[in-house]
């Protein structure tokens, strides 16, 4: 997968659609780390979105295959003793490697002991830090969140958390109604940072386990293949939601929105980015 | 979420409907330590349901978790080593804190480590113990199965086994094509314990791995609205019961039924549940 | 489930049918020792099969449990610290009782340390091997391959390592568009070793995590009821692709595949067995 080759440039529909045909031409070999009540969502929807999961989460051959994926997630939904093991040598190896790898820090700011491991693993500077607003919020330091693994906040208001993160991870984005990405961001006229968000989706989405986690893949999955990770980033945010979109014109309920959404990750092409992806850009000067 | 405001009394269709009407407005945090095969199936049966799942089961945060919980799921399916020792911490933190806690025991009489695991848990006394009739005979001593997971008795068979956990648990439920609960209940004319049969549901409930697990995270949330645990059982078995009984309308097998049974569990609503929801009470005076 | 009852010989249709008549029949309890990222799909594929799954993988348990169960599967996706204890025990447990085993080899040959493991367990003589082509070549010594879990070959290239395998196997498979089964085969003509292709099937299935995993649970369930391992292992095949075919025809994509797939597993019958079953047998005189 050659860097020189991979798109990059504004987060633009057209550098969306470039990202899916490269995704689609390489299917990137992702290595999850992630928590076993979503895993199985995650792989399939990896596959459907058109990557290639490898779930590798033990200590003995994690390290390794980091050296040799195109991208790694690590997902902190259910972490045990040996998995954290694992975690440690995936991060530290893909970051070695030059392996772009992201980290989901679930229950950062409101569990002690998983916030200390995401700092720890913040260390091995992440491509890309994606989470709930709470999350994002909670791993910057900035306040707790009684609820855990649940956030009800605006993606929004995690912008200011998401610069300070900007510190350890080239990228950073927060999900809800509307996803916020937060990175840096060049062109003729700018040299700072720019916030994205990305519109569309589905209310059933949170009413599904694994919608979030299954992102945090298809971010990693982008990050194979495009070259800038707040591109990457947002590519993956995109089909997402486009996928979630369409899904719901099918679902009746939240068993078969999460059926329709696999089936939509896989038919999301072209025309439908092109017809429904919505980007807007706003650029925060240095 | 005030106990006083809760509602309780007599298990009727009315106590089933305010219940419903709880669970919708309060979504409460429901901790599960259940078992790897059917994790995700429980955790979208809790969000379907109206309730918002947190699978912590790792041994330094499980404790504390159950005591800032609403309730906690602890399941048998699958234990391994450090989330038995998270299992023991969540129930000695939910017994201390007053968390409703559930325990389901898989396999309990038919396989004797996790047997001994089932009765080293009782003795945190469990706000409701929900299985199979197997299950229910087995842990209270009765008699083995020798198929283990797998039961194919009436529930009626394990009223005695039932009433006998009594003396650890507040209610005692056990699943089968009737669903048969028992526990105490007072009214003007009565003062001892009842026994609560559920009808309704689906033949297809047990071809699906995981609909009596996720029955059992069900129950869990519904302890955390209602104050008496022998009518949250009887609530969450009518609002299962009646959205198996939806889904089979839709159903060509398994996978199409569990599909449209987690879309059930989110469009029960009181119309259905007094439509379809099948209860008999029959009083057992001591 | 008495030996000298099952079917056997020839794999034909009309022997695939007698193997689905006693798998429906006597639903047979499958212990499964099996990675997390498929286990639910694993677990439901062998209720809508008609078998009985039993998960049971935990070093306390796992050993005795293979001595009563009527087959076992191992699976090697994501093996951890307990889980491998626990099949060590389940391998020599079911060896040492006669319990039918199943070993699913996922990324031997590309992966040391769990191919380590592959070649100790292949030491208890599992009654069938089943994997993809680069899996069966990898685990014996052939060749490796860099993606992994992944495989893009043909099953037919596997034949001389499956052959090889056979030294420690009664029957290997090889899963791919058209899957290939190698054994021993008498009949009045010849004596020697067969090779078996089952057809049909669907390109979806590489495009659902676990439908592989799957199928080897489903060898197991049939290993329980058919003497011959071959004849087994060719039965679940054929069970397995005619599902898959009828599956198509209702998928809009890999979700609603997954769910098909499932209600097909259970509505497989005799004549859709004689409709739609593809069997070719090659003999391999010594």
């Amino acid at each position: 997968m050659g860097m020189s080759e991979q798109p990059g440039g504004e987060p633009t529909i057209d550098m969306v659609v470039q990202a899916h045909q490269a995704l689609r031409a390489q299917k990137p070999l992702v290595q999850c780390l992630t928590n076993n009540v979503t895993v199985n969502l995650v792989a399939n929807a990896l596959l459907a979105a058109g990557a290639t999961p490898a779930m590798i989460d033990n200590p003995e051959e994690a390290g390794r295959f980091a050296t040799q994926a195109n991208a790694v997630l690590i997902n902190l939904g259910t972490p045990q003793g040996d998995q954290v093991k694992a975690m440690h040598k995936a991060a530290s190896g893909a970051h070695q490697a030059g392996t772009p790898w992201i980290l989901d820090p679930i229950g950062a700011g409101s569990m002690k002991w998983r916030h200390g491991l995401a700092l720890e693993l913040l260390e091995h500077r992440p491509t890309v830090v994606r989470g709930n607003a709470s999350e994002i919020i909670g791993l910057a330091g900035q306040e707790g969140n009684g609820r855990g693994v649940d956030s009800a906040m605006s993606s929004q208001t995690a912008v200011g958390a998401a610069r300070e993160l900007l510190a350890q991870a080239c990228a950073v984005s927060a999900s809800g109604p509307v996803d916020t990405l937060v990175g840096p961001l060049l062109d003729r006229h700018h040299n700072g940072q720019a916030v994205v968000e990305v519109g569309g989706g589905s209310e059933w989405q949170p009413r599904v386990s694994g919608t979030g986690c299954a992102l945090g893949a298809i971010v990693a999955a982008y990050c194979a293949v495009v070259r800038d990770p707040l591109c990457a980033a947002v590519a993956a945010h995109v089909h997402v939601a486009v996928a979630a979109e369409l899904a719901e014109e099918h679902a009746q309920g939240p068993g078969s929105f999460a059926m329709a959404w696999l089936d939509a990750l896989d038919q999301v092409d072209e025309a439908l980015l092109r017809q429904r992806g919505l980007i807007a850009v706003r650029w925060l000067d240095a």
